[in-house]
Order: structure tokens, then sequence, then C-alpha cells
């Protein structure tokens, strides 16, 4: 037990059924219909429950954008270059991704993760640098790294969250980067969800009829040649993982650790939480969802975790779109359950005719 | 002719073709695979296309409450009596309410009109005072309000929007408060829907099954003993509607007027835009959709506008609680649409095995 996220474990507790059941009755005290908030009352009830002090004046959140690359390209499963993946990566610093013009709108800041990208980024500025190797190797011939670069992703992860959670920071949101990421995190929910890779992949950035086929074959044979055991999840994540998906998966442990809510995104952060679930199931209590994406793959997250997602934008772009989103509602739910008037303080009627 | 919404209805014009296509050509040119954003593309291009300048550095956006009181309750339709409509505008001055902790969560203005609240709040400030009566008459009796009180309605709602567009607003939200308002609200609905009243009502603020049930009778009996002509709209409002459906609905006309998007609520604001969408089809242009209430009535808005909604959060609150999280999607589309870099000026590689 040499790793930070293990040794470090029994910091993740459940959350009591008690702290849901005193923040739903705070919730229903509010000058509005009991329940009438629907699902924002739902996750402000949990993160009161997971908060383990009142909920601040000024909410501090940040999105981690976990890139790197991914040696199963070289079967052709992408719709664009692994290039693109540095040249994105650049993009974030320079503020001109999507990822940035959303954080921007809500309010959270971007934190960029260079944890196995190929390419050479040593002078760029307010990068993340964690580098673990320039990309994965080529599942599909053997595993995508060695066990002990998985545990050194998971642990990348985790000590970036222990560090913001020292600064204090209230919402972490996780999302990804990284060309041909699908591929793996499609494998890796085909074998939690015990279903075929026809039923768990999708056509990622937008691959044609063929590209689809070869992608579900690839990943088919990446099972058969690696035969990940699923009670191993160091062991799915070496062999048919990345090291973005690592990442973010010691993330959500770590956020978890601190009962800091984390809110993830699209496939490839599922992927990563279905990682973190089998590590310590307990996490649930920590990890809140945001978009549906249109991965088919995504389905089998929402139905392992036995809770739904917040929405449906046929978003299919990553970079952690969806979960700024998330997070700003997470953020919206959480002031209505600190800041809203009482019945009594606001001297408002009860009901009658019910 | 006499009404400002009537003379100034030529200001309402649709959007052409050809201006949705210049901004989906932009959308596709920016770095993300085309579509990859889903429904914050379909609201970026419909904005893009609606607007007749650049979008701003910074965005000015409001939520209008409508309140108002219905001589409806007498027949006992409602969770909570009359006077909550009068203790919740007291509340939204104080800023107590879900609609003033969101809109101020996601930088929105609140307004706050009195169109036809049952009470005297002539010292009240920041309050907008446009009162017609105290309260409506009850409609299961007869109509609501007199055919002039209707036209007085829309053109309140009509000139709160010219006023506002004078001052350079970007978007424009509508909500509502009043006790028992829901239920010439499925009135409407169950008119411009062609259906028994028992597809179109709900429980509202939350009435038992009893309740419920004599809900669907009083509006049965509202429609029987009135009358109403689906082809003409203010009749409607007269007969079977209240002061804020037609102050949401003249407000949506002259959103459409002034080419402001208008971001609808839930069921009392899509009965307006049932109203406004009769006076004038080209109004549909500046609709913009936010939740899915619980009422089952709201689908039948849906169904006729031909849009989906953004979310469906199970909310029944009203107030435009779920407008002003439709508000701040629309300005993040807009964000993504003038923000992003493109492929060209982030140098990015394109598509390949596609």
């Amino acid at each position: 037990m040499n790793n930070d996220y293990e040794k470090h474990s029994h910091l993740i507790q459940a959350v009591s059924p008690n702290r849901l059941q005193d923040a739903q009755n705070h919730l229903d005290s509010l000058t509005k219909p009991p329940g009438s908030l629907g699902v924002l009352e739902d996750i402000a009830r949990r993160f009161a429950a997971l908060r383990d002090k009142p909920f601040p004046t000024r909410y501090s959140k940040a999105i981690y954008v976990f890139a790197a690359d991914h040696g199963v390209v070289a079967e052709k499963i992408s719709a664009y270059p692994s290039e693109v993946t540095g040249q994105m990566l650049r993009n974030f610093i320079d503020e001109g991704a999507a990822i940035n013009v959303l954080a921007e709108h809500f309010d959270v800041d971007v934190e960029v993760v260079d944890i196995g990208v190929d390419g050479d980024f040593e002078g760029l500025p307010k990068l993340l640098h964690r580098k673990i190797s320039k990309g994965t190797a080529n599942m599909a011939k053997g595993p995508a790294m060695s066990r002990q670069q998985a545990e050194q992703a998971l642990d990348v992860g985790w000590n970036l969250a222990m560090n913001k959670a020292r600064e204090g920071v209230d919402i972490i949101g996780v999302g990804d980067m990284g060309i041909g990421n699908t591929t793996p995190s499609s494998a890796i929910l085909s074998l939690y969800g015990k279903t075929g890779p026809d039923k768990s992949t999708g056509r990622g950035t937008g691959v044609d009829d063929a590209t689809l086929k070869r992608k579900i074959e690839v990943i088919g044979q990446s099972i058969r040649c690696n035969q990940p055991n699923a009670d191993d999840p160091v062991g799915v994540l070496a062999k048919i993982g990345g090291f973005e998906i690592g990442g973010i998966a010691g993330m959500i442990l770590g956020c978890a650790a601190n009962r800091i809510p984390v809110v993830v995104d699209g496939l490839v952060s599922a992927a990563a939480a279905m990682i973190a679930l089998k590590l310590n199931p307990k996490v649930a209590d920590a990890i809140f969802t945001s978009h549906k994406s249109v991965e088919p793959g995504h389905q089998i997250f929402f139905d392992i975790l036995q809770s739904p997602p917040l929405f449906d934008f046929r978003m299919r772009l990553g970079e952690g779109t969806g979960a700024v989103i998330g997070i700003s509602l997470l953020e919206a739910a959480a002031k209505i359950y600190s800041r809203m008037a009482t019945f009594q303080s606001a001297d408002i009627s009860g009901k009658e005719n019910s």
C-alpha cells in the first residue's frame, strides 16, 4: 500500500440518513410548496448532507480537464488525428475552447492537467504538468499502461483534489480531452455493464459507420486480449484505460475524502467514476451527475450509480462542458437551501384545501 | 384598434431561414466537432438569427414576475389561501423567495409587477404598480374580466417590454405569482389543446385528490358557462384568463417586436404564450422554452409550439424559477457563439476517418 489514494481511503465515509433528513426538514420550511423545486431540492439535500460546514457567502468552483493520448488511435478509431489533443490543450490555455467560455459564464475556474499527452508542453504556463507518459500503449495489442502507471494516474487526481480541498474549494467538476478516449471508456463501461461493446459504443467526435464498426471490433479485441478482471479496478484501468481516466478516478476519490461534491461530465468521466466506485463504493455520496451524453455507454453509468442525469442536451464534446452546467445548478441549489426565507420569517400563510 | 400591442403589431417579423443558415455556418467553424454542443447550438443559432445586433460584452437580463389574484379561488381549488399572493409579493420585494435567490445566482434582474393582486401595495418600493383590478371575477360564474381589461393587461406587458427594450436588454424571462392561477391556465390550454380539462389539469401547489377533482369540474364549468371562442384570443383571456396571463402575453408580443428572446417558464406563462401565439403566430421565433413543469397541461404548449422543453427538473413553483435557468443557458449559448476560437484561428487539425 504505497499509494496516496489507498493509504488515506479511510477518509471516505458515507453520508448518514439523519443528515439527509435534517436537510429535507430545512428545505420544507422554505417559502415554496414542499418539493416544488424538484431536482434542485434533491441535489440541495444531498449537498447539504455531504458538506461538513455551512454554505459559503461566495463559492469557489473548479473544473479539472485531464488530457491524455491513446495508443489505440493506431487502429484508426477516431474522427480526428491524435495531434488534436495537444492542439486543444493549447486552445484551453488560450481560453478559446467551449469549456473556457462556459466556465467563464458559470464562474468556474478551469484547471488543465497534462497527465499523458503525446507532446512537449514544458513551457506552457498555467498548465498542470503531471505527464506520466506520452500517451498509452495500444490496448488492442496489450495493456494500455503498467499497473504502476495506473496507480500513479490515480494518485495524480487524488493529490490534486487534496491540494484544492486545502484551498477551500466548494464544488469540483471533472472533464477530459483525449483523441481516442471514448474507445477505452466504452470498453470499461462494457465490462462493468456486462454488455457487448456494440451496446456501449458510439460515434465519439463523429465517426462514420465503417469506423464505428471497427471501433466496436477493436474494443472487443482489447477485452479479449487483455482479459481485465472487473473486481480489480486498477488492473482494468491499466489494461483498457487511459491516463486521464485514472486521473479523474483519483480526483473523484479525493473529493469524496474531503466531502466535496464532484460533478461528472460525459462518457469518459463516467468510465472513471466506475473505477472509483469499484475502488470504494462510498464515493457515490459525493458524485453528482450532470448531462446525459449522446454516447450510448453513458446510460450504463447512470444505471449502476442509480442516479439519473440532470439534463439531456444531446451533447458529446467532453472537456467538462456538461459538468460546468451541473456545477452551476448545484451552486444554485445550495443557495436555495441557505438563502431563501422561511414561511415563519416571511410571515406567510400555510396550506388549506389539501 | 386603440391598443398599443395592436397598433404596433407590424413590428413582429419572422426570422429568415438565411439568417439561421448563416448562424449555423459560424457555429460549424468553432473548435468542436460540428453539433457536439447539441441543444446549446440549437438555441445559439436561433438567438443569433433573431438578434439584430452583435452579442454584447456584458448581458442585461431581466425576469418579470406578474402577480394577480383570481376570483375562482371561491370555488376552493387551491392549496393555499388567496392572501398568499400578496404575502409572496412582499417576499419578492424583500428578496426572500426562490426566484430572488435563483435570479441573483444567474445574474438576472427581478422585476415584480402588481397587475391585479387583491391588496394595497402603493407604498411598496421597487414594485411595478400596474394594477388593473383587485383580482379577477369568478370565471366559474361568468367572465373573469371585461374585454377592455383583457386588452389593458396585454398593453401592460407590451409597454413594459418596449420600455425595457429601450434600456437595451438582451434577454427577458417571464414568470407568475397568483394563488389559483393554474386553474385559468389549465382552462386555456384545455381549449387550445382541444382536450378535456382532466388532461390539462394538475395539482398546482399541491392539492389533494378531492380538490383536484373539484378543480377539473370548475374548469369544465367555466368553459361551459363562458363559451370562449379559441379564434378570439382576447375573448379567451377575458373569459377564462387572469391579469398576469394577459400581462405575460403582452410582454411576449413586445419582446418579439424588439427581436428580444423571451424565455417562458411553466404552465401559466405557457397559457399566456398560447394567447400571444394566437394573436400573432410570428412570436414563435422569439419564444425560448425552459423547463417542463410537473403540470400535465404544459405538454400541450410544447406540442403546439413544436419546440421541446430544455430540461425537466420536476419543478412546479412558477415565479419564473425555470425561466431564469433558461435565461442563463441562452446567455451561455450566445457566448459559445461569439467567444469560442475557430479551427482556423486556433490552428487545429480537421477530421479524418469520417
